[in-house]
């Protein structure tokens, strides 16, 4: 069986509001299989968990840490209105904007928020991908 | 069209090393479209990116951080034998061990390997869970 990554987990300090954040702001689906500690979102082929930043650290045997850990999330939608769109989206439900979209070297257009956690999230149009009926990535074999 | 977690970036200080790590340790699958500043990796139903750490903070706009910064991923495996497999094959690619495999609390078992740029990966079995043909998890609605 090939490697994959099934569940990315996000540390959050107050699970209600990053709930909300997710759900009623972004529109993110949430597993009924979810409780008070834990929250379970259909991020597309990938479960997206919110759960405890300290007990996440605590989980993983790592120390808490601080800050921007050196990983990003991603989301790629179909246009640079629809880039626009989920930004203003994701600001309205409460993230910070960190980069306002723009043109970007690659040849796409991005843009960046943070979460109310301070994850960083990129919503970028990328017209050398192809997304498949569900807004999924087409993996460019 | 509902949101979507479609790429994961991980910075690393090391392309060529963290590539090693994954494409040939680990097994996954790299993209053609990778080049010598960014690799794409297919992770199952998710885009999984290594790209340099300063540069990835840079794009988003955030200051460089250090340590952990509340950000877990998690590869779900069909067994507790294969956690054990994929642990080891892990360490043996060059991982640091953070958490041996164990039976947990919420009734499956699992442990935490650290990438070479320290990244967090729980493998984990999880018996309340399905897996689809593909390994992938069938999000509990």
């Amino acid at each position: 069986m090939a490697p994959r990554m099934t569940v990315v987990t996000l540390g959050v300090t107050e699970l209600p509001r990053a709930r909300a954040f997710y759900v009623e702001g972004l529109g993110f689906r949430a597993s009924t299989a979810s409780n008070e500690h834990i929250t379970f979102l259909d991020a597309g082929g990938v479960v997206l968990s919110l759960y405890g930043r300290a007990a996440l650290a605590e989980d993983a045997c790592v120390p808490p840490g601080a800050g921007f850990g050196g990983i990003a999330l991603a989301w790629n939608v179909a246009s640079e209105a629809e880039v626009d769109a989920s930004l203003a989206r994701a600001v309205a439900a409460g993230a910070r904007l960190l980069k306002p979209a723009q043109r970007v070297f690659w040849g796409g257009y991005s843009g960046y928020f943070a979460d109310p956690d301070g994850h960083p999230w990129e919503v970028a149009f990328n017209p050398h991908w192809q997304l498949d009926a569900d807004g999924g990535v087409v993996f460019p074999a």
